[in-house]
């Protein structure tokens, strides 16, 4: 598996929403997740370092938590922005969300040495919040279920207390 | 809020267990969550760093997510212990739990540059599957709940394939 997400929703969030540690292109410690379409379904894809363990061999629930939520955010974005008759690339601003529930059922342990694949459907149920389903891979092992429920980022919250 | 938790249970796990990114005293890179007794509640605390962000200001959720996920598999391991008539520091090498799955829902918005502490209640719900609430705080301001369904690890998890 040497896929890689040729055109991620990520490269086009405007600067001011581009930290976040989990998929902000402009944090220079995070993770990079990065999230596009595969048809009909979502993609990210990465590869965790040796250091993201629970106990040597396995990937650490915690990571790929982080790596559901980000490709949920991704996701609903990358939805609604088709909605509104674009695709990551074509140089307008996607909507950016918010993660307003996170759910991972862990299935098995998952090895660490490869890519995860987390494959996402994505579902309006209203305007402003979607649900999105992942399943995570691990070479051809599902490993994990989540469930985000995303809503597009409140004005209030771009601007700290 | 600088309080500390004296006693965790992370630094009981054998050494073998004593890796994870979230928890493991052994794991140079990772956040080393601790977690402890507090009364009848459990408790972890830590201070999320600079670049842990969603936006500048904000915590990462993925990041609440994986203080959940730690915080719920050391409180099982600490009430199992207890159950087995040990606590933190008496010699016993304490249970070693792992996450079957983790939900969190984000109440508000996170601020980040002081501690963030998770106050979790433990409940068993089979001799080997534990439920941990936990109620994460920033300050005094609720902003994430969280539940945790724990197991004891099964023996083969340490073996990888």
């Amino acid at each position: 598996m040497e896929e890689k997400v040729v055109k991620a929703i990520q490269d086009d969030y405007p600067d001011d929403f581009a930290w976040c540690y989990g998929c902000g292109r402009l944090n220079e410690s995070g993770h990079h997740f990065r999230t596009g379409w595969e048809g009909e379904n979502t993609v990210t894809i990465f590869n965790p370092e040796p250091e993201h363990t629970a106990l040597p061999g396995f990937v650490y629930g915690g990571l790929i938590a982080s790596f559901v939520d980000c490709h949920g955010t991704g996701s609903a974005s990358l939805a609604l922005h088709r909605k509104n008759g674009h695709e990551p690339g074509d140089e307008a601003d996607p909507p950016r969300f918010v993660t307003a529930s996170l759910h991972v059922d862990f299935l098995k342990p998952t090895p660490n040495g490869g890519p995860l694949k987390a494959i996402g459907t994505v579902e309006e149920i209203h305007p402003k919040k979607w649900k999105v389903n992942a399943e995570v891979y691990a070479e051809d092992t599902l490993c994990a279920r989540g469930e985000v429920i995303a809503v597009v980022m409140p004005s209030t919250f771009a601007k700290k207390d």
